[in-house]
């Protein structure tokens, strides 16, 4: 595998940061150079770079740029000009659970490192390369423990994914599509069926372009033909993401996920999800008790400049979707895969929460 | 119900028909005058009109329009040159079946129908006339029946549809929208869900048009977003067409019709096919022998003039897939709604095949 062609949204090059501009996927592949934090808020903010994970590494980085642009070399000051950089950094999606923990981590290391202003934006420059670092690294954990946890037949596995857990919404390597990448540098892959993930379309767009860079074989479908090609005996298994896993296992991801399930469970072929521990809210007892974001109903009625609909009707857009505990054959985490029954013993009993 | 805001894609009106162009909706409402049998060949090619039963109707009133363009007084010449008529209508569009059908009755009428060719034009008329009206009585029938298949509470009815199988793919009321028509006006129906059905979005351009006509509250959802409202309780019941129906039940229909058959399934919600007997084909023992239809992966890819996809990925891209018996709760014909398995014993208990 080379490393040339992998798929990192947030890279750190000769004194600035490269971002894919995602906003351009697939059509166009083009890098934004970033040297100031200003400019990394306006890229968070125009969705330059998105997922949750990516952001809180762009985030990280915008905390060094913002500090190197900090001119005093009294300590103090320092530390309240910080403040401002973060300020500036929160203002931009304000959902981002990833966006306030790196800035908080930021803030927490500037605090707690002794020594010069120099010396101490140096130590931002090592802590987002650490937040950087740490997350593919996490995603390739997922990968490699969703590997073990495939159907050991066929050799040359057929999986079906929805939506883009992939590289991009990731520091890289992906959740749903690390497991994907591990599959396929273990030759064990035999192709990937990315669902197109009405209505935003993040499988067709990013899913499929993410695939194509690194040579995995990858054929979209239309979401409402999955039932079909797994009738058929061409799916092996099911690999997603996760927005936010309850105690009990119950997952909410992007709409369409729990669709998957049910006719994933109906053909008798295992249902993985591949998430960071971090997705897990222990706090919620179930999926119930997670609420369900309604979008903007011209996601549904406008691709492009095309108008699909008549006017006169109603448009329902929830943008999640949750599928219950028990149509999940493991819940795949960087520390291992757990069946959703399993998850909050075993993560307790081994001290990992 | 006003009349007026029905849907009737094929209409015979001042010596001439009129065809809804439904290559135009649902963004633009134009009618098409047709008064020469050229004229109607063209219409069917460029799908003007489509839909079997809607083309079979067409393709009769072509009949008439080429008749009456015939000069001549002599009863054989003119038997003659309406073979010429036939050939050129055949020649559209080479396998919808009710246009043979159509072309074949049309032809048998001039046939069997003694006196001049003036009376023999005035025959003509007259059976296309028929045909047009058997196919709207039909589809009442359908629909009625359906009425009475549907579960008796709740009172209004929340009803799921998939593709477009209405007034505009038939002579008018349709089949799985006629039983959505007779809910309506039997003023048991809440509201009708439409998927959009991708990848030709039947669903949200000509389902949402046709309901808009009449008034019908409709809400357009994505494919993939049919079970979170299945599982939000907001589906009683499914009702979608067929395009063919095994002697055993099974059921080829619109590409993810299987996939809503499923999650209904998983949830208790009945789901019912629509269709005219003439769907029916007892020669064919189950769905296995019913091939399936690939189509241009542009279909997919492209919306508009938007490019979804990159370059360099794989596409699959059947027209069609197969619901199994076991997953239909009835099969609602002009006949009344039998369950799958009594559907060939009672059509040939009563004599009706």
């Amino acid at each position: 595998m080379s490393l040339q062609n992998q798929v990192y949204p947030v890279i750190w090059q000769d004194d600035r940061v490269l971002l894919i501009d995602q906003t351009r996927l697939p059509s166009e592949y083009a890098l934004v150079d970033i040297h100031r934090c200003e400019d990394m808020a306006q890229a968070i903010k125009t969705m330059i770079v998105r997922g949750a994970p990516a952001i809180g590494v762009a985030a990280a980085y915008g905390m060094y740029l913002g500090a190197r642009e900090i001119e005093t070399h009294d300590r103090d000051r320092f530390l309240t000009q910080l403040e401002d950089v973060a300020k500036t950094l929160r203002a931009t999606r304000p959902t981002a659970v990833n966006l306030f923990w790196a800035i908080e981590r930021m803030l927490k290391t500037a605090r707690q490192t002794l020594g010069s202003v120099d010396y101490l934006k140096q130590a931002l420059l090592k802590a987002a390369k650490a937040i950087n670092a740490e997350d593919i690294q996490t995603c390739q954990a997922i990968g490699d423990h969703g590997l073990s946890a495939l159907p050991s037949a066929p050799e040359k596995l057929r999986l079906l994914t929805h939506c883009n857990a992939g590289a991009l919404a990731t520091a890289g390597y992906g959740t749903a599509l690390g497991v994907v990448r591990s599959t396929w540098q273990a030759d064990r892959l035999e192709r990937v069926y990315a669902d197109e993930t009405r209505p935003r379309l993040q499988g067709a767009k990013l899913t499929a372009w993410e695939c194509v860079q690194e040579g995995i074989p990858v054929t979209v479908i239309t979401d409402n033909m999955a039932a079909h090609c797994m009738q058929q005996g061409m799916i092996d298994a099911v690999v997603v993401g996760a927005d936010r896993i309850a105690a009990n296992g119950d997952t909410a991801n992007k709409i369409g996920t729990y669709s998957v399930a049910l006719i994933a469970k109906a053909h008798n072929i295992p249902f993985f999800v591949a998430a960071p521990l971090s997705t897990i809210d222990f706090e919620i007892r179930d999926g119930s008790q997670i609420p369900i974001e309604e979008r903007d109903p011209a996601e549904i009625y406008q691709v492009g400049e095309t108008i699909l609909c008549p006017p006169g009707i109603d448009y329902y857009n929830p943008a999640f979707d949750v599928t219950p505990a028990d149509l999940i054959a493991a819940i795949v985490t960087e520390h291992g895969a757990f069946s959703p029954s399993q998850l909050h013993g075993e993560l307790y009993s081994r001290k990992i929460v």
